[in-house]
């Protein structure tokens, strides 16, 4: 039965792709706009040319390496199979990369001329950008993941296929990590090193197309908000198929459901992407500001309700209404990931109490705001934290009555759920910095004001909506690595633990807890050492380029070399963290064995996540704080205040955009390192 | 056998507390210097009675809240006894913590007074202040302690005798939350609202004695590093003694060794106590500066010698050659808060990297400083956790050799080696504000700059050496928090645990990590409060006392009144948190389980743990690279990296002296609570 589950999946993620490729091919049939627009358009294309190269050529270096070991370490255990899987799983991670940077930096002009006609137009224009990258992340992550099931399940049928699968997150986790961590820290050190230049020499202006760290600044936001987030959520995304996958094929859901447990999860996963797809035609709206927020939640809240249902028929339909306790595992998932969006809005936009708190404290200056923002972080991983241990803890129980013994099952359900709607959640983070960038250009090209309104204030919409985003992508990576860990109990047979009398579980908790602090610590430090790498660039250029400190109107600064050298010390500063997080839960399983590996792993879920929602609502905080006073609350520009919350800011952008993503990816490659070796831990 | 050994314990206690009063007559005597000396001192203590005071009466009801339900819910457990043992333990502590802040508030004006002899003799009275403090809380502890064994155990024989004595560490613990996190609040709240009011208002003078505030401020820090710590080590103590004895007194340890197993512990403490003693007698030195620095240190190593000695010869005489592999497990808790003092000094001194990378990037501002400084901290974790799993590790595997299943016992052991040197490491931290004070005192009364120079440096030892016991105390809190885990797991018969079968120990992980950071930013937030208080009641007294704002000579503020205010906003902060910190574990032990319990405390241990780290060490280093600074680094006082430095420890002191230190009492308590209240879990 449900042969066909599997093919009509593979159809529906085609299917997506397609709409994805027709939404591209509408973007760029728009109007570039004028000579200047299209000019800085070009040349931000130029620089994420350059970084995509820099960066997927470490990542190749990267790659090489681990086919290697998976290839030599798991030869017992087909370990070609498995490095081909995971060749094939990073692959398809860097297209999509690819697809969304070269959508997004070409629609930013675009967008920037629609906001010319008006909100709607520019609304269109910048969300369908958004739906490219969000679709064909939702699209490559199914339908590669399919294919290799296929082939290796259905096609071939070799026994242990779930392991060879296993490769394909494993490549997803080795791009997330340059992508996410390198790209946030080339993100930010651009960021911070081209304010650094511009305040400590006076010659080299702000946001003019004659200093070379403005266009690095610019791919730089491409970079984290859509590669970053792409390659994050589709790690999460294939995780959580996997998850549920690895689970199911062993053990008690297996002999109750059979294959009809593996092609669960496939089907839920289609139906996600279908409704994603539905959701992307549900925004346009007819007013910008209000009108275009509203358009978006909705979007967002179909999306999760036609999740919904599909899902309810989907577990009927498949493991059949004596099973339908599993639909309220999967619906857990759903429920979490939307309360922890709405906590995160709650602590960091502008109209609720936490961020005007802050705006208070910014009034009696630069230590209160940084401690009441750390305070306000830290306050806030409360309700995400209690919300994934309530999402887990339900999960669990409703599938262990649906079904004896499949208590795992329902968490990894529960991740699934959560993640269904990845394709639209994408596309509006993606959106953000599409209508940041046209803001940028609007600016730089000297556009009317009444322009420059249109997309600050689409702008401000992405912020509050990406706040449900990012909130969900920090949940979804915890649920997801809960879902590996307990894959990985499942895998090495570890139905209980001694962890009392045996002191192994706790000495892994205690050196896995740490782990995410050493690595927010190398990766903080690493922004510092690209932002002097930037602004040591821009002073060489300015002193080598003639005309380019007179702002002469024909010169133009080495964009792309200033990028190189962003790119090249964030990828070399990233090969530690990365190389630590593959290595880590190796050592610690081969060394301390695989009950001191589970403690470790659970260890860094646990501060991992915490870390990761305290740095995102801190930094999203602070940010927001300073919009609302230049807003014109507590004095608006140019107060005191004022200036407390840009300091705030600046604080905050290491830790929200560099920091905080990069524990996502720590928890999740840690899980899926371990639970893919797990034969070299049983020896 | 060695039945007479609680008995010659009860002697070395009692003996202690003897050396403690010698030392206490010796400081009194002590010219006070002259009348102006004399004035600001009793100031000083005025504001210490008025804190006192207050603090006492918030904890009089917290604990006649708590003897009430200890004396309801453990009814069928002698649970009346429980109570009284309860009230024993919390006012031994009270009385230490009396003792501490009355000589070292006598002690003050007697060091200034002697630095005008000498570093020499400055460095003797400081530090036998400090003496009397560290010899109190080693000898109240290890006496109250003996009594209730002797009483419940040896005189009455009463079956579940441990569990009573339980009662004296929750007493130790509600002092400690009161003691350490309200006073932690109330210290920082002063020093905080004391800069604030002078800041913002040009007519309240810095470190004048026309300044209420500024009583406040020196009353806080005789709060916080003498009555704090001494409340905190002296809760750890009696933890570290407690665990081993709670394990041993059922389950395989009894059966081998019986009640020798109990008596251990007590041995092995009272040596401590004797060497303690013994070490205190070694510090002197002929010259100041250096030679003090090194007095303090030979003495710090010397006593951790003999203490190694003594339980060489303890184990060896009462458990025997056999299992002298117990000594072992002794040695690793040495050992590591060896080790976790000795980095904790280089993280924060000013003679090591950290500190001076940390000048060097205040010197491109207050961003760089405060980013460098959290990572900095965060990196500051990798050895102290890495050093307590290893001691947790190896604890456990020589005691489990010397003794089949005594594994658990072996980290109980491990915490007690860690800690008995408590009466040195409470006595140099006690010396640091005195001698604080007492250069505060110079300035004030306007004596001789040379002075000052002396009192200067005998501060700056104590900052070294402090970093040592601070280290050391978070150490011991994790390590004894640990131990009382082990406690409750051996207590509730869990030795195995269903972690992955059972999400349960998943949802209380997950539950008790995230308890830490709303901890931490309730204290952080308390820290505001108490500073706004402060600055409000000095710009009141301002307005209402007549010749204040003058600064004419006669006129005197309302100290007291001050101080109030702070006291009762600082333990109004603090019932929220305390309330949590007990309630938390009840709850999750009655609705969740006992499962999740176990969960729940090895969440909050390693994520309060971890913070207690980072806070600790991030605020000391930007202290002391303000210290740096000021001595003339990177452009000395008045430089842009001078100011850079000021606001970093503005922005560290709350973290170093309220939320961080308030960590180790939460893991604490938390585990206290849970060991305590077994019963009703097991219902």
């Amino acid at each position: 039965m449900a042969a066909w589950v599997p093919y009509a999946v593979a159809g529906i993620a085609a299917f997506c792709l397609a709409v994805a490729a027709v939404f591209a091919v509408l973007v760029v049939r728009q109007d570039p706009g004028n000579d200047k627009m299209r000019r800085i358009s070009r040349a931000i294309q130029e620089g994420a040319r350059a970084f995509i190269r820099r960066e997927y050529g470490y990542v190749a270096i990267f790659m090489v390496i681990l086919f290697g070991f998976i290839t030599i370490a798991l030869r017992s255990q087909s370990g070609w199979q498995t490095a081909v899987c995971y060749v094939f799983g990073a692959l398809c991670s860097l297209v999509a990369g690819f697809v969304g940077l070269w959508i997004s930096t070409r629609a930013n002009c675009r967008v920037a001329e629609a906001a010319r006609g008006g909100a709607s137009r520019a609304l269109t224009v910048a969300f369908r950008s958004g739906a490219v990258m969000g679709l064909t992340v939702a699209g490559l992550a199914l339908l590669g993941l399919t294919v290799c099931y296929i082939v290796f399940e259905v096609v071939l049928g070799v026994w242990n296929s779930t392991n060879i699968i296993l490769g394909f997150l494993l490549g997803a986790s080795s791009v997330a990590l340059f992508a996410r961590v390198g790209g946030g820290i080339f993100a930010k050190g651009a960021d911070v090193g081209a304010a650094f230049a511009s305040r400590n020499d006076p010659d080299v202006p702000e946001r003019d197309l004659h200093n070379p760290a403005v266009i690095a600044d610019n791919v730089g936001e491409n970079v984290g908000d859509v590669a970053g987030i792409g390659a994050d959520l589709y790690e999460s995304f294939v995780a959580a198929i996997i998850a549920p996958i690895a689970i199911a094929s062993s053990g008690v859901v297996f002999q109750k459901l059979g294959a009809k447990a593996m092609i669960l999860p496939l089907a839920v996963a289609g139906a996600g992407v279908l409704c994603c797809i539905v959701g992307t035609f549900l925004v346009h709206s007819r007013t910008g500001g209000r009108g275009a927020q509203r358009a978006l939640t909705r979007s967002t809240y179909a999306t999760g309700v036609l999740e919904i249902t599909a899902s309810f028929f989907i577990v009927w339909g498949i493991a059949g209404w004596s099973h339908i306790g599993l639909f309220y595992s999967l619906l857990t998932g759903i429920v979490a990931g939307i309360v922890i969006g709405l906590i995160s809005e709650y602590f960091t936009s502008t109209h609720y109490k936490p961020v005007k708190e802050l705006a208070k404290s910014a009034e009696s200056g630069e230590v209160n705001i940084v401690l009441h923002g750390l305070s306000s972080g830290m306050m806030s991983t409360l309700v995400p934290v209690a919300m994934v241990a309530l999402a887990t803890g339900v999960a669990f129980w409703t599938a262990g009555r649906a079904l004896k013994g499949a208590g795992i099952f329902g968490i990894g359900l529960s991740a699934l759920g959560m993640l269904c709607t990845v394709g639209m959640v994408v596309a509006i983070d993606a959106y953000g910095p599409v209508v940041d960038n046209a803001g940028n250009i609007v600016e730089m090209a000297g556009l009317d004001p009444e322009v420059k309104e249109i997309t600050d204030n689409l702008d401000s919409v992405g912020n509050t909506t990406s706040a449900l985003g990012k909130g969900l992508a920090i949940g979804s990576a915890a649920l997801a690595a809960l879902a590996l860990f307990a894959a990985y109990a499942s895998a090495v047979g570890l139905t209980t633990i001694d962890t009392l009398t045996d002191y192994k579980f706790i000495v892994g908790l205690l050196l896995g807890g740490m782990l995410p602090f050493v690595f927010s610590a190398l990766t903080l430090n690493a922004v510092g050492r690209v932002a002097s790498a930037v602004a040591e660039e821009v002073r060489r250029q300015f002193r080598d380029i003639a005309g380019l400190k007179e702002g002469l109107e024909g010169v133009k600064p080495d964009y792309s070399s200033c990028v190189r050298s962003a790119t090249d010390t964030a990828m070399y500063e990233t090969l530690i963290p990365a190389a630590l997080a593959v290595i880590a839960p190796l050592l610690v399983g081969l060394v301390l064995g695989k009950q001191s590996l589970a403690g470790f792993l659970a260890g860094a879920l646990l501060t991992g996540f915490l870390l990761a929602v305290m740095m995102a609502n801190s930094g999203a905080a602070w940010d927001n704080t300073r919009n609302l006073i230049e807003g014109g609350a507590y004095g608006g520009k140019g107060s005191r205040a004022y200036s407390a919350a840009v300091y705030g800011k600046t604080v905050g952008d290491p830790l929200k955009d560099a920091s905080g993503p990069a524990m996502n990816i720590l928890i999740k490659v840690m899980a899926v390192v371990s639970l893919l070796f797990v034969p070299l831990f049983l020896k």
